[in-house]
């Protein structure tokens, strides 16, 4: 059997999943990890703790994508670069979009998770900046225009990857492959006429 | 004083914005507007219909941007529409992303919500539409590149301000004017080296 804290984050997955964030209470999750929840609380000191460990652990899709992505400078197509990146966003979007977005319905919810990132150095504004070093180590080898600006491209890239997962929850959409090659493509040829 | 319907959407924006969409309840938005909880239940039949009332009449500053922006086409700058367009877009989020994020974290006022939307046709998707028409008509004029893809552009643009958003309620950003300027300025002229 998983050692108890991982039965807990595993456990608030799939409360969070099936009953949303904001059901998702700590009695909850200690019924759902057949645990006490003075038990629980030896593991964690509060809830968002509990919802960070299951962002930061159990949906880790981002982080090697944009580990790949700062290998592959000047190797491969840009295009094919930046297309797999964004397939994985959109994945880790969609994953984690029903906890992020929970967290902006509950204020006090907000505030903790803001002083964690604040504390950590780390949030989701993280993965953009590592994108647009990709970028920006292609224009310095001359594979992107000069003219472009790394940090608008990934915030371009990744803001309509999120924005798509936010859809995905409300409307129907066609498949995402089909979407993110022309994200990319239409990133990469601009829409000034040559 | 303001008819009782009025009171009550007011009033529950007001509630949306002090205690998050999850702590707002019927029960807190009939005492904010100085009413009954029956009387509420007179002019709403479920809180959801509350949220969008909220959503369409107390936050209407997208919807007169995109309309704006269709009957441009050909005049001024697509840079200058796009931009005035994208200023309105993240303020629209901003106002909007506690409320669209909230119910992302409760799945029965989400089901409420995509089943409403699928009866109304309409949706968080109608001006990402509106959008690609303008840029699609521009095209037409050959203004816009014949090689780009409306839709893929219209999904950058309004999912960058979009993600603006949601991270500006997670991160300390700059401010929102620049980043617009070069959004639309690394959209049109692309990534690719001419």
């Amino acid at each position: 059997m998983a050692p108890t804290r991982d039965r807990i984050v595993g456990a608030a997955e799939h409360v969070i999943q099936e009953l949303g964030l904001v059901r998702a209470t700590t009695k909850e999750i200690a019924r759902a990890a057949g645990c006490s929840e003075a038990l629980l609380y030896k593991h964690f000191r509060t809830k968002e703790e509990i919802f960070l460990a299951v962002l930061l652990e159990r949906m880790p899709a981002l982080r090697p994508a944009t580990l790949r992505l700062g290998a592959r400078v000047g190797q491969g197509t840009i295009a094919g670069n930046l297309e797999e990146l964004a397939g994985s966003a959109i994945e880790f979007f969609r994953r984690t979009i029903s906890l992020a977005g929970g967290m902006l319905g509950d204020p006090s919810l907000l505030n903790g998770f803001r002083q964690m990132l604040a504390a950590s150095g780390g949030g989701p504004h993280v993965p953009v900046t590592l994108l647009a070093s990709y970028i920006r180590e292609e224009q310095r080898i001359g594979r992107v225009s000069q003219d472009a600006d790394p940090d608008a491209a990934a915030a371009l890239l990744f803001g309509a990857c999120f924005h798509r997962a936010f859809l995905a929850n409300l409307v129907e959409l066609g498949p995402d492959d089909v979407l993110v090659h022309e994200l990319v493509r239409t990133l990469l040829t601009g829409l000034t006429p040559r």
